[in-house]
């Protein structure tokens, strides 16, 4: 048994050494459908891209002012929480948003601080929501990315582009060959509930089985506690307006960002081939062999 | 234990699930780079290819009688050994065939059977070989395939084309996602040399160490030996002239051919990536679990 979790140690040292990179390279344009799938999709590997979405109108449009004109009467779906963390632990429960509809216009009215109202508030929308909750926006971005369609014809989980328009969004990225030092725990589903004071109580989701979660904190690991997080190699990136993050399938993240960052997000299917087989393969036997 | 050799069982059961296929498809033709790089390459999938160099005049060429008037001066390097078996194990040897030099009509006066003479004769030429060995020949096919030299830019294994001129050859193929099935041993180095007699002995290579090397021979594999090879799933398939394989990287393979079957091979250096890696992973798992 020792020698198999020296197999499991070693794996991700190795894939550092034969292909990962120390940090998240920078490409100064979009690439070529075969390029970008040879060189980043197929390998698994992020990349920030300077200029794939440079003509977008949405990058000097998008602000208070003509969000409010174009969409100001429109309701739309808010997570709301205490801290920030949507999907996250907070103790011995994981803990999703509370789920709120508004008018863009009092969302917008919270994020100015004309409104004062305690909790964070964020909307999150896939991109087929984006062009058809709010069509009205989608003139000022391309609703796909030519080369990244026609580079992936066969869509099954997430290949994820990830486009700021304003603001900047602070990544924490762990590449899948991690897994053996990344830790799971089951977790109470629970979800936050704003009470009449502006204080949020979390409320269990009753008849629900326990879910697993990772319980580590990356901006702030408990190395007591999960020691072979030790041997991870985070990747630290920031990606600005104007930035496309190329982020791969069952890459870890976590993600901060500026107050009032606008990001557009397109989501590709991945391929549940190869990759998804090993890494299927290492996550078994991290379960099987227990700590590192 | 007993739960990490189950998941090195269950693995492979699920690669076939996920990706992939039964038999060796065929396609009509070439594909554009970027679909041979996706559907193929990526996912290290074998296919066979039909019309991939219909304009080759080696198709129509390569006889004995244009091979003789061609290049039947040549000197040549032909492999040499009593049964066809060449760089395979015999008794507890892992054996080469003898190197042996004669002209190109030499070799063909053995092969049309002009001359008897005991063993089997085989030419062994990679690509560069042929450009640089036989330069008469290399006007009758292309010396390299545009639309896999494009998808494979950065070279380092082989990834194989492989195009039956006049002939066939009979491929068994085992995923690398079987390796768990395979078992390996440790032979001594050995080299075939045939005697005045006719009649083949085995001379041991001095000094060198044992090599790893698979015991089974898959046209009857020994069941009660190694008991897990039942759970592999060979591919089977006949490349006919005029047909181009596939052959992925990594991928186990055992051939056959027909008397006086030629074929000419692209070999393309494989990409030190995540399958690399992953198939490192499974390669040391298998060593450390021992028998599954």
């Amino acid at each position: 048994m020792d020698a198999v979790k020296e197999c499991l140690r070693n794996f991700p040292k190795e894939a550092r050494e034969l292909y990962l990179n120390d940090t998240v390279p920078y490409l100064d344009g979009p690439l070529s459908p075969l390029q970008f799938y040879r060189d980043w999709i197929g390998p698994n590997k992020p990349c920030i891209i300077h200029n794939a979405f440079s003509d977008w109108p949405a990058l000097s449009k998008w602000n208070a002012t003509y969000l409010r004109e174009k969409v100001g009467s429109k309701v739309i779906s808010v997570a709301v929480t205490p801290n920030g963390y949507a999907d996250a632990v907070n103790g011995d429960r994981f803990v999703m948003p509370e789920e709120r509809q508004m008018t863009f216009s009092s969302l917008l009215d919270i994020i100015e601080g004309k409104v004062k109202c305690s909790g964070v508030f964020y909307v999150q929308k896939q991109c087929s929501n984006l062009t058809e909750e709010l069509p009205e926006l989608t003139g000022d971005v391309q609703t796909h990315i030519l080369w990244m369609s026609e580079a992936l014809v066969h869509k099954d989980h997430y290949e994820n582009l990830y486009c700021v328009i304003t603001g900047q969004k602070e990544f924490i990225l762990l590449p899948p060959t991690d897994r053996p030092f990344i830790p799971y725990e089951l977790y109470q589903p629970a979800t936050y509930r704003q009470k009449e004071d502006g204080n949020f109580e979390i409320v269990d989701e009753e008849d629900s089985t326990k879910v697993p979660w990772i319980p580590l904190d990356p901006l702030n690991p408990d190395y007591d506690r999960y020691p072979s997080y030790r041997l991870a190699k985070p990747l630290l990136c920031t990606v600005k307006a104007g930035e496309m993050l190329y982020l791969p399938s069952l890459w870890f993240h976590h993600v901060r960002q500026s107050h009032g960052c606008i990001a557009v997000n397109f989501w590709y299917d991945m391929e549940y081939d190869m990759k998804y087989n090993y890494f299927q393969l290492v996550e078994s036997l991290t379960n099987a062999v227990g700590s590192l």
